[in-house]
């Protein structure tokens, strides 16, 4: 029965992929490939290696959720995370809501709801646009920040899609997953940042704190 | 007839695949999946594509072929191409004439032949070594260089290879990776450069010239 029901979520993650390579903006097939894919396993490894860092152990421990209320961020000043970011949703007709609500009770469940609603904070301070190109670059940007397979995954993914279906877009896609890549390397570990406690605070500030050049 | 000879070819390719996604290193599997997949349509667009550059223009019009006589080359001083060329090659036990021997008698079978032949090359001056991260990283320079599928083919499969067989390798492959997409951007076309006349040229200027930071 657990073989079973292994091979269904197998093939549910394969039928994913093909529809990731298709088109790997596809918001739906991201989830269900990560929903499918992402083995409690993975999620320890992650855990063990981020309890080895100041800001994500922290986070580890408090489990801080991200509640974001984009009405309230418009009304920041000019400049500031918040509002960068309820610009940057707004101008693409993102809302934090439509993302599915997870639980988080306990580290593993954790990494996975915080990285879910932490995503577009992450693009914000990156610089990283929500196209193809962007979304590349910032998983470049997650593969060297986490010992997680799924950023890597989905550039395999983003790769073929680009030599498919894409081929026009490659130099602006390799681009920005050069620039993720580097980026990652050098800025300090995103991963349990308390954006809550930033949202005031001039973007340029946030980012130069974070080791992400302006 | 022709469908059922397509249909091997492909076959043929994706065996070949799946050994370099387990084994990116097998120079077998690499060359079966360039014989069984650059088709002359690929072909075709990179030579239009090189037509519009001068220097690749010229080797596309005058054809040389590139003879290596590594006994010769390992005697000229050292810090000379030639020379670091014997070096690297002998240090690693490779021997140029164990490449198949290529036919260039029309501008396709001479891009293939070419970029055969230069390969080793292209190494020596990127400073690209010839493990899988190094080999990676030359893949992305040719894939930011030329307008051929092959590379990035490559790269999806050393990626897989990565995500799947070599984790703790990531962080060297994705490193180089970035680092030969930059040099491959920022570098003169290195197709088409008649190595054979630079041989007892310093390494340092044959660098500068084409753009490749020393």
């Amino acid at each position: 029965m657990r073989q079973i029901h292994r091979t269904f979520k197998l093939a549910r993650a394969a039928a994913a992929g093909v529809r990731l390579v298709r088109d790997p903006s596809r918001l739906d097939a991201i989830i269900a490939v990560a929903r499918n894919v992402v083995s409690p396993d993975f999620l320890r490894s992650i855990v063990d290696e981020l309890s080895r860092q100041e800001v994500p152990a922290q986070a580890l421990a408090e489990r801080p959720r991200l509640q974001i209320d984009l009405d309230c961020l418009a009304r920041l000043p000019r400049g500031t995370l918040g509002r960068a970011f309820a610009d940057h949703m707004r101008a693409r007709g993102l809302d934090p809501a439509a993302l599915p609500r997870m639980e988080a009770n306990d580290p593993l469940s954790f990494v996975r709801a915080h990285l879910f609603e932490t995503h577009d904070v992450w693009h914000v301070v990156t610089g990283f646009d929500t196209d193809v190109a962007g979304e590349l670059g910032l998983q470049a940007f997650y593969m060297a920040q986490l010992p997680a397979r799924f950023a890597p995954l989905l550039l395999v993914a983003g790769l073929a899609n680009t030599l498919l279906y894409s081929w026009p877009d490659r130099t602006r896609r390799m681009d920005e997953i050069a620039r993720g890549w580097r980026l990652g390397r050098g800025a300090r570990p995103f991963f349990g940042v308390p954006w809550a406690a930033l949202w005031s605070e001039p973007l340029e500030d946030v980012r130069a704190r974070l080791g992400v050049p302006g």
